[in-house]
């Protein structure tokens, strides 16, 4: 007899869009548009200063653009420019990538859409700002294919991967046991590792993206490169019946 | 003899652009994105408790949908749906209007065209959160206009509205005596009154704004209802020769 699953619980940055390729687009177009301002430096040098300020500040640390002016003498990269003037800038140009560019993997979206349609409770379990990752989930148009209170982030919930707690706390909000749940991400430690310790069905995606080589100290359930091998699985070892594309 | 006019300074709100229609029209896309997303209130109800929150916190407090929420019962206002959602969802109808909407009065770009043909400099004082009005003046194309070092904001200055060392300030970063500087603004106490007690040419804007009926406690040197009347002062008061639009 098939294994019971009930829900599949989905990872958010690198396992339903490209967050390390979005990132990069934002960033270059944050760059250009504060050289398009005013500031003196080549695209090339700002563009790695930030990368630098990014790793030692993190991503979710507010002020990134000021911290890039704060290295550069200001009499040789922004002589006579409001210092303000270059970090709004730097604000639209990547605000302005989150509203035109931000597109989940092509993929997702249809198998997302059939999965919708059969009886499993499809959510969220993202790492992350509460208010920053539902606005990715929002702009991606992925947040009709989930369950409204299926959307799990580590900083509302108090609790953050890969402490297993994150998943038992959203298995028992949805009622759920962890073992008939699947949980789809691309951290072998942050994503999988914890979920195999509670006996979830995981799921490796791994389509080269920034965790692609890494390792982690169990393997995953399976292991996929497109959401496309979700729904044969399903089928064949859930016993779920997966509507076609169609 | 013409008296001399070194400089012009422009206040920001509702004197370059409309601020309290833009940001009606930004909360009203606010609410309709977040009942789109889910939060159940009409939306005469929701738009007029908006309207609550930002009087009594302020417009420039960062966490007015939170407040919202904080005032609406959750289970009969958004059942079943994460209310980190609803915020996200507010957050990108504001900024999506930010983007799209945010255009200065029609008369107010071809005279700055103009009078930025003459040897006048012209700048921006402007009471508010640094970054936030740089964006404004960025995404209202009018940053071209100004001299990169004549703009000053409150808040990066370290000096408010109506204290008059504010335009004492940016007079002196400018090199320029204020009885030689044009100060234009829509609000009699905050801009007219602080540049009468320096001396400068006062120009009240007047053109059925927030502040159109208050009384400041001196008049200004002139009072104008569109831009497009500021270049025969200049031409006729003070010698200045503005080409004409062409």
């Amino acid at each position: 007899m098939a294994a019971k699953l009930a829900a599949i619980l989905f990872d958010l940055d690198d396992t339903l869009f490209s967050t390390s390729d979005f990132a990069q687009r934002a960033r270059r177009n944050a760059i250009r548009s504060m050289i398009a301002h005013g500031l003196r430096l080549d695209e090339e040098t700002a563009f790695r200063e930030l990368g630098e300020v990014i790793a030692e500040f993190t991503s979710n640390y507010g002020n990134h653009f000021d911290k890039l002016l704060s290295r550069l003498p200001r009499e040789r990269c922004w002589p006579g420019v409001n210092p303000a003037i270059l970090v709004a800038a730097g604000v639209i140009g990547y605000h302005e990538t989150k509203s035109l560019e931000l597109r989940p993997f092509e993929d997702v979206p249809p198998v997302l859409r059939r999965l919708a349609r059969t009886p499993l409770v499809l959510g969220v379990v993202s790492a992350g700002l509460e208010i920053k990752q539902c606005e990715k989930l929002i702009r991606l148009g992925l947040l009709p294919h989930f369950r409204g209170d299926a959307i799990f982030i580590s900083e509302q919930i108090g609790i953050g991967k890969p402490n297993p707690k994150l998943w038992t706390t959203a298995c028992q909000r949805l009622g759920v046991d962890p073992r008939t749940v699947m949980y789809v991400g691309d951290n072998p430690a942050q994503d999988i590792d914890p979920c195999n310790r509670l006996g979830m069905v995981t799921v490796r995606s791994r389509r080269g993206t920034r965790h692609n080589d890494a390792a982690g100290a169990t393997p995953p359930t399976y292991e996929i490169r497109s959401f496309a091998e979700l729904p044969p699985i399903l089928v064949r070892d859930f016993g779920i019946a997966v509507p076609d594309g169609s």
